[in-house]
C-alpha cells in the first residue's frame, strides 16, 4: 500500500516561500451572476438601490445592476487566501484598495498577487508579507487593485530571512483617482424615496457622526455560507473541531463578513452613498463570533469633490463596528487601543450623488 | 467634533406622523431573478410544479416559470417596514389582498402605500394605522395590492389625535376578482404525476380538512436569511442584543415565514393548488421562535367556480399553523381563542386546475 | 364538518405497494439555474474551476459552466424520496450510477423509477426495494442513470410477499461507458494555475492516498437549505420535534450532503478531478449530525485510460469522510466494520485531463 503523498495537499506558502517581486495566479476563477448577489444581500442585508433594483441602476446610468463591490472584493479575496494567508498567524491590515471597473452579473473574476514587501519579526518565527493583489475580469481588466499584509509563520525559526522591505503605503487613496468603476450617474433622476435617503453629498460635513442604530445577529450557518460564497477556504472559519481545541475556542467570523454587515448596517444614514471607491484601510481590532450582535457608526472624515466630474462627490468614512454593544455614543479610540466592544475601523471612500 | 446628526438616520414614524390620505413611496426597489427563487426554495421548501419547473410552466400556459406568490408578497411587504411599522406594538392584520399580475424572474417590484385609516388607542400611547399597499413592477403594473392594520406607538401621549376612521374591508375577496394574475390554464397537460397530486379542483369539497402531515423546524439563521432577502428591516428579527432584553428574551421569526412554511407543507395534500389569488385575511396568533417545529393542517372553507373560466377553479382556505403539535386532529379555536399551539391562521383563495 | 380525507396527502408506499417491473414518474420537475449553482458552491464550498467560472468552462471545452454532479444527482434523487423512500428504515445502497449527460442552468431535470428488485426480510417487517431512476433534462435525454436500495417498512406484516428478485449489479461502472457527459477536453489550456493543481491524470498512482486535510462543521441551517434545495422531503432531515422523540433525538443530515462535503474537501489534492463520471457504490457507515465536523480522504483504487478520448482520464477513488477526526493517517476499516468515526465510503469515477 502505498504511503501519503502529501504534495498533492495545499499545505500553505510559509514565510520562507515568499521572494520579493514574486507573482502568484491563484485558483479559482469565479464567474459572478445574480444568484450571487441575491445570496449576498440575504446574507447581509444590503439595501442600496442600484444594486437592488435594475430598474434604478439603468435610470441613473448603470448598464445593468453591478454586483455589490464588497461582495467582488470578497471573492478576489478568497482567492489569495490558499496561496498568502493559509499559514497566517494575523491579517495585519489592508491600504490603497481601489474599485476600478464595475462588477456585473455573468463577469469571471481571477486574481493575481504580487509580493512586494518582506520583514522578518524579531522573534524569527514569523514575518510580515506584503502583497499586492489585483482581481481581473474575463477581459483583463483590473476591476480591483488592493495591498494588504499578514504576519505568516515560518516553517523553520532558523532558516536565512531575506532582506527587509515594507513597501511605502499612501496613507488614503488619492481623490483624483476614485469613481473609475462609477459610470456618469444621472443625479437629476437620482430618486430619493426609492434610494431611501433625501441625502446627497453636499448634506454631509466633516466631522459629522452618523449611529446607524440597527444591530444584526450572526449566526455560524450564515458567516460560513457567507465565507464559503466567497471561496475562502481559511480553516480558522468553518473547522469547530480544530478550532475548538485553538485560541478561542470557536470558529472565527471571517473579518470581510463583518465589514459586509457594518456596511449593510450603514444603509440607516448612509443610503445615498451607493458605491465604495476605495478602502484606504482596514482594521479588525477584535475578533467577532457566532452569537454576537453588531452596531455600526460612521464619522465622515472628509468630503471631496471628483475632478472633471459633477455627478457624484466622495465622502471619506470611518465606519466603526463593534459587538454587543450600541453605537449611540460612538465608542472608538481608548487610550493607546480600542474600546474594548469594537470589532472593525474601516475608513474608505463612498460616492454619493451632488445635488440636481 | 461635530455631534451626532440623528436626522440623517430612520427612526420610523410614530402614530402622529400618519395623516389620513398620505401617501408614502417606499424604498428601495427590488429586482427579483432565479437566485431569488432558488433561494426561496431552498428556504422554504416548496414543490409546487409551475414555480419549480420552465417546462412545466410553459406546457400549462405561463410565459415562463413565476415567481412564487409569497415571495413577492414578502419583498412588497418588506418595502413597507420602514416608513409603516418600525415602532409597531404589533402587526394587527391583513386583508383584500389580490394577486394581479405574475411576477417573472427580472422583474424589479416596487411599493407605495396610502394611509386609509386611523384610530388612536383609548390609552393614547398609541394607534392604530391602516394602510393600502401596492406592489408595483417596472412597468408600473401592480402585481400586488392589499391593506394591513398595525399597532403604532405615538411619540407622545399627550399630542393630539386625528379623527378616528377605520376603512371599511371585505370579510374575503369577492370570487369575481380572483385570477387575475393567473393566465388562461391548459387543464389537459397539467401532468398529475409531475404536479404531485391526481385532484383537481372538483375533487375538494367544503367542509373537508387536509392534515399536511409533515413538520419543519426553523434556525435562525434561515429565518433571518429569508427576511433579509425580502429587505425587511424589522429588529426584532435580527437583533439579539436587544431582543434579549425584551418581551420574550429572543428573536421572533417573521410572521411572513411563518406563512411561507405553512405553504410548502401545504403541498401534501394541495399539490395542485398552485397559484394564491388572494388573502383573505390573516392573524399572527403566537410568536414563532428558532427551534420550533411549524406542522399545518388546511380547511376548505368554499369552492368557487370562476366566472368566464372553465381552466381553473378556486379553493377558499383556511390553513391553521401550529407550532410543536402535529396537526392530525385539526387544532384550531379553544373558547375565545385559540389552541395554545396554533401560531397562524390564514384565509385564502387558492387555484387548482379543473377537470380536463 | 367533515372529516379528514387523508387519501389526499401522501403517506409514501409500503413494501406491498411495489410491484415487480413497475415504473413510477415523480413529481416535482425542477429548473436549475445559476442561482442554485451559487447556493450549492456556498453551502458546500466547491472550488472545482470548470464548475466555478464560465471562463474556464469554456475554455477547455464546455458550452457551458455545468452544474456540479452532485446538485443533479442530489435534486433528481430527492424527487424519488416521496415515491419511495417515504417508509424506508434505511437508505442501503448505491450502485451503477453513471452520468450520461452535462446539465446547464436553464434545464429542468425530472425522474423516473423501475422496480428491477424486491426481497421480504426474513423478519417480514419490512422489505428491500430497489430500484432504477433515471433523472431526464427537458429534451428528454437521460442525464443520470442509477440504481439505489431501501428497506422499506410492510404496512401489514402478515401479507403476502412478492416472489424474491435481487437484481444482479456491477462492482463498479465499466471504464468503457465513463465520459459520456464529459465534453472533449483542451488539455493544453488546462490551465493548473486557476485549476488549483498541477497534476494530471498520469501523476496519480492505484494505492495512493490522499488526506484531504481541511474539516467543514455543518449546521442544521446548512443541511436543512441544502436538503430542500434538492426538494428531498424526507422528514428525518428536518423535523425536530419528531426526530427528537426518535432513534437519535435529533435531525439526521442527508447523507447527500455529506457526499457533497467530502466532495468539496477533495479539491484539497484532487483538484483536476473535475468531474464525476459514475459512482460505483456509496455505504454511509454512521450518520452526521448538526455539530458534526467533517474530514475526508482518498484512496486511488484504480487509473484507467478511457478508450477512443486521450484528453482525460478516469481515476477510481475511494474517498472517505469521517466525523471529528481528521485524516492525516487514513482512518477506514476496523475488523469486520468501520473505524468508529467513519460517516461515509464512496466509490466513484472522476476525470482528469492528461498531460498536454
Amino acid at each position: 500500500m502505498a504511503a501519503s503523498v502529501p504534495s498533492k495537499t495545499v499545505a500553505g506558502r510559509f514565510f520562507e516561500d515568499f521572494r520579493l517581486g514574486q507573482t502568484i495566479r491563484h485558483a479559482t476563477p469565479r464567474t459572478l451572476n445574480s444568484g450571487d448577489a441575491s445570496l449576498y444581500l440575504a446574507l447581509t442585508g444590503g439595501r442600496f438601490a442600484p444594486q437592488s433594483a435594475e430598474t434604478f441602476a439603468r435610470a441613473i446610468g448603470y448598464p445593468a445592476s453591478p454586483i455589490d463591490d464588497l461582495l467582488a472584493f470578497h471573492v478576489v479575496f478568497g482567492k489569495t487566501v490558499s496561496d498568502v494567508s493559509l499559514n497566517a498567524v494575523a491579517n495585519l491590515g489592508y491600504a490603497d484598495c481601489r474599485f476600478l471597473k464595475p462588477v456585473f452579473p455573468g463577469d469571471t473574476l481571477s486574481a493575481v498577487s504580487h509580493v512586494i514587501g518582506l520583514k522578518e519579526n524579531s522573534n524569527r518565527q514569523s514575518g510580515v508579507v506584503y502583497v499586492r493583489s489585483k482581481g481581473s475580469n474575463q477581459r483583463g481588466e483590473t476591476v480591483i487593485d488592493y495591498v494588504r499584509w499578514v504576519m505568516v509563520r515560518k516553517r523553520d525559526a532558523s532558516s536565512a530571512a531575506p532582506e527587509a522591505h515594507a513597501p511605502k503605503l499612501p496613507e488614503a487613496v488619492a481623490v483624483e483617482s476614485l469613481g473609475e468603476a462609477c459610470p456618469p450617474i444621472d443625479r437629476v433622476v437620482f430618486d430619493p424615496e426609492l434610494s431611501g435617503s433625501p441625502h446627497r453629498f453636499e448634506d454631509y460635513r466633516a466631522g459629522e457622526r452618523i449611529d446607524h442604530v440597527d444591530g444584526i445577529t450572526v449566526e455560524e450557518a450564515e458567516h460560513q455560507t457567507a465565507t464559503r460564497l466567497y471561496q475562502n477556504a481559511a480553516k480558522v472559519h468553518f473547522n469547530q473541531f480544530s478550532e475548538g481545541q485553538g485560541r478561542f475556542g470557536r470558529r472565527l467570523v471571517y473579518g470581510g463578513h463583518v465589514i459586509s454587515l457594518a456596511r449593510a448596517l450603514s444603509f440607516n444614514g448612509l443610503a445615498n452613498a451607493f458605491h465604495i471607491a476605495a478602502i484606504n484601510g482596514g482594521r479588525h481590532v477584535a475578533p467577532l463570533f457566532a452569537g454576537d450582535t453588531v452596531f455600526a457608526w460612521s464619522e465622515i472624515i472628509e468630503t471631496a469633490a471628483l475632478p472633471r466630474r459633477d455627478d457624484v462627490g466622495a465622502l471619506r468614512l470611518r465606519t466603526v463596528a463593534t459587538k454587543n454593544r450600541p453605537c449611540a455614543d460612538f465608542p472608538w479610540r481608548e487610550g493607546e487601543g480600542f474600546e474594548p466592544h469594537v470589532v472593525l475601523e474601516l475608513d474608505y471612500w463612498a460616492l454619493a450623488p451632488r445635488r440636481p
